[in-house]
């Protein structure tokens, strides 16, 4: 099992739409091979930005599975225009 | 409940003496008030980075209750050396 991680800086103002937008778009990865489960969660400390965790099966599930996808043009299309600047995704394995 | 977020850079070569040492101070911040639960994950992309994810029950019970008490200077002084820069917290709440 593998966790991905990104941080989501939404532009401003469009916050609302974005989380609206992303309900719709959680049924697109959930839908796909090797997806476990997906957390988006709101940051306390700063407007407008959010965490999302999604943990996949295997790394591949999600950088070809997922990626590679022709659901991902479509989560593409949904979800990347409200990012600023664009995130920096990185995957985590459990230790403790 | 809020989740407790932090980005741990680990001093060169100190790893897994960090990883041994972690394992002790669980039982430390486990024991506290609306503790709830404690994920430690390793990245896969940067050798000596981790994602420490604690789950409370409120945020008072991490920065009161935790930060403010006896077994918060226990936990410091265990693990606060291997971190280089000092790790930034940040707490989340989850929207979906």
């Amino acid at each position: 099992m593998i966790l991905e991680k990104a941080e989501l800086y939404i532009k401003s103002g469009e916050s609302e739409l974005f989380e609206k937008t992303f309900r719709k778009a959680k049924k697109i990865i959930a839908s796909m091979k090797g997806f476990v489960k997906l957390d988006l969660l709101s940051c306390t400390e700063e407007n407008s930005k959010y965490l999302l965790l999604v943990t996949w099966e295997t790394i591949e599930d999600h950088e070809i599975g997922f990626r590679q996808s022709i659901e991902y043009q479509e989560w593409k299309e949904l979800l990347h225009h409200f990012y600023e600047p664009f995130p920096v995704v990185e995957h985590y394995t459990s230790i403790i």
